[in-house]
């Protein structure tokens, strides 16, 4: 067999391919990596410094080099185009698919886009002006034109001849899209249906008129679920006017769905983030994307201090009341961020929606009740090993039982009011749950404290 | 145009489903639904109660009922069974899709599915019987046997002929694989590859060799991360003797993906998950899931108590430093989760991996520094404001700093830590981070606060 193995860790291989150019040993680099998928070449590249980027690029046979830059991360994309002569930079871009060049051109600044556009000929210059006409996380922004599309009174075989004619890229290859003289979309037919049709019969009669199709201005991520609720490998991009103007592969679409996890994560996490992937982003907008809400919560986090500053009397004369409080807020804390976890990730992915909304919370009434009293128990354990009195140890457990019930209700409730107000339910974070809590936690637990030990 | 919306809201075409199914207008609600897409109308049935359910399942067109079962969630799924005799049972599993088939016997009790396999055809019995063999969440469990499998001496015309045979299923449509007389995986062709060759040629001399396949008993997130990474529609699965057994399509990799974020997602909020989905497990499992972190993390975090008692004499000489314990706390806790989560969905999603991971660590650094200079400075102001004195001030401002600091490259090691123990990184989960965080929290604060204060 002569098959190609999928590298499990390219680590070692970046090593060897490191040393084979720093020796000049470039044919033997070259035969060692033109054989290579262009994803795990992109990958390779991502390992080495940028001026062996550009030599390894120097390296690639023509084809494999555009596949390869197509698949780079961007700033490694930039790296190689600072590095290329116009005439190198224009080859690149007029061959790109329109799709990968439009992300490209997506994260460089309008002014570089504008000095790239006119390297590219004047169809592929129309073609990327009119993406750059759409909304930035658009349809319009990601699709690729390059679909196959045919008229209603084309045989099978007419159908066939064009479609070899026009020889789409593989993604676009498996769904032809009918068109009226307007360009408007009639239907669709599969390459399936085409090869198992008789050649003779006319495409109006065997394609399907159902077609699941979007707007160039809708949502990348409406997109990206469409395609994964209907099970597509492609979707119809229709402008505004119901022509026909390109379709969106579902290999973007995981890619999408996966971004949009990370952004959910990071929300959760209170860091704010923007379009571009915080990882690649600038020390100074990592800093501003976390700072904003961190200095939020620190000023909202000392209206535990002006609580607490309240029952400086009774903290005075049991000092060991304050000892459990970090435990006490913690716990909260963790109670309802779990839940505002659960509560959140259900409705990003639409699990949490009508009748299911309302038996998780009357579940999660139940289970806060139960954790509670569980909880409690261990804290009244805690508290009696830590030698102080069992009064203390009453208060505490009474505490984490209220203060836990309480933080896993506002945990569920939180992202769902958020939800019914149309903002986005991530911004219930959970750091921003932990500090609502917080306060509500100190203020149950010296409140008892004062009925218990009639204070 | 004759084509079909996708429904925005399907909430209100539900309501009014159900009024048409309880006034008995059973032909109304066939013409209404039997013109859906099987995703719309198994969105559908989850809106409705488990007897419209079944009404609503009896409604619909053979074909079409069977494409909806298989979209169905689990539960929904075992509700039609139980209410199914056991022949329209049988009539349903023969012609459901193998691994949807599989999904549903994999939620199933193992004695129920040995009664349903009994129900199944010989061939069907022998199908699910052998990918019950590989285990659970493997590639051979998801996998779908019904590939194009061809000959490397067919000619394309005797290729597409097999093909127009074997009338796979549109997902499975677009390759074929070439095997040899043992069923060996030689190499595969697409079907834009067989419409575009020469009809005489060969296919041994068209095939591509460079094949990218999986294993049976790969895991699914890794079959998942394959597809995504060659952007594949299909990536072909071979038992433990090279032998074609069947192929992996790119839209359960969606859903894979979107599963596995979730799972991370939890994680990060200390819930232990198992494979099934958290939202449909049973309450007592919920609590468990839940329960046990909490148990751990309320003990762990008693040790903040230990440690404060042992600063005792000076909270009880300056009680108002025990004020802004839970400001400090939550603020560690708050800038160590952040950095956390960045590392540990880097790490999962392999955007983290040698220079990047030691760049990040470095960046990290800068951050917790320029952050905790930004955070102590809104601290200072904070105290000031509350009336304490200005050296309390100082002693809070100087904290924060220090917490800050300290507390983000925890976030950023533990999960690196626990990856190159190779344990999963999300233990480093942020409850997790957040009481380890707050313990080193206070005995910074109280150390700091005894050298300002000279106690």
């Amino acid at each position: 067999m002569d098959i190609e193995v999928v590298r499990e860790d390219i680590a070692p291989f970046a090593e060897r391919i490191v040393g084979l150019l720093e020796e000049g040993r470039y044919n033997e680099v070259k035969q060692e990596v033109n054989v290579l998928h262009p994803a795990d070449i992109a990958e390779l590249m991502g390992l080495v410094d940028s001026q062996k980027q550009v030599m390894l690029f120097r390296l690639l046979k023509k084809d494999l080099a555009i596949a390869v830059f197509e698949q780079l991360d961007f700033e490694h994309q930039e790296n190689l185009l600072r590095h290329f002569t116009d005439e190198k930079v224009a080859e690149i871009l007029n061959q790109m698919s329109p799709d990968d060049r439009m992300e490209l051109f997506d994260e460089l600044p309008a002014k570089v886009v504008k000095k790239l556009l006119n390297l590219l000929e004047p169809a592929q210059r129309d073609i990327a002006a009119s993406m750059l006409g759409y909304p930035e996380n658009s349809a319009g922004r990601i699709m690729n034109p390059r679909v196959v599309d045919l008229k209603e009174y084309y045989t099978v075989e007419q159908a066939l001849k064009r479609f070899r004619r026009l020889n789409p890229p593989e993604e676009l290859s498996y769904t032809a899209y009918v068109t009226d003289a307007q360009r408007r979309l009639l239907g669709q037919v599969s390459l399936r249906d085409l090869v198992l049709a008789d050649p003779e019969s006319q495409i109006g009669e065997i394609m399907n008129r159902e077609v699941i199709f979007v707007s160039t201005d809708d949502d990348q991520e409406k997109v990206a679920q469409i395609i994964q609720k209907y099970d597509l490998v492609a979707v119809p991009v229709v402008d505004r006017e119901g022509r026909l103007v390109g379709a969106v592969t579902v290999d973007d679409a995981i890619d999408i769905i996966e971004a949009e996890a990370t952004e959910d994560i990071h929300r959760l996490a209170a860091i704010r983030t923007t379009e571009d992937e915080y990882l690649r982003a600038p020390l100074w907008r990592k800093i501003k994307n976390r700072f904003i809400w961190l200095a939020v919560l620190l000023i909202m986090g000392t209206l535990t201090s002006f609580v607490m500053q309240g029952f400086s009397s009774i903290i005075q004369a049991v000092v060991a009341l304050s000892f459990f409080v970090p435990m006490l807020i913690d716990t909260g804390g963790n109670v309802g961020s779990q839940s505002t976890t659960v509560v959140v990730r259900g409705l990003a992915v639409g699990e949490l929606e009508g009748k299911t909304l309302w038996k998780v919370v009357l579940a999660e009434t139940l289970i806060g009740g139960i954790l509670g009293i569980l909880l409690g128990v261990i804290g009244v354990i805690r508290v009696v090993f830590l030698r102080e009195s069992p009064l203390i140890g009453l208060v505490v457990g009474c505490s984490i039982f209220v203060i836990v019930f309480v933080s896993n209700l506002i945990g569920v409730f939180l992202p769902v009011l958020f939800k019914k107000m149309r903002l986005d339910p991530a911004i219930a974070a959970t750091p921003v749950i932990t500090t609502i809590v917080d306060i509500i936690g100190v203020l149950i637990y010296f409140r008892i404290a004062q009925a218990f030990l009639r204070f």
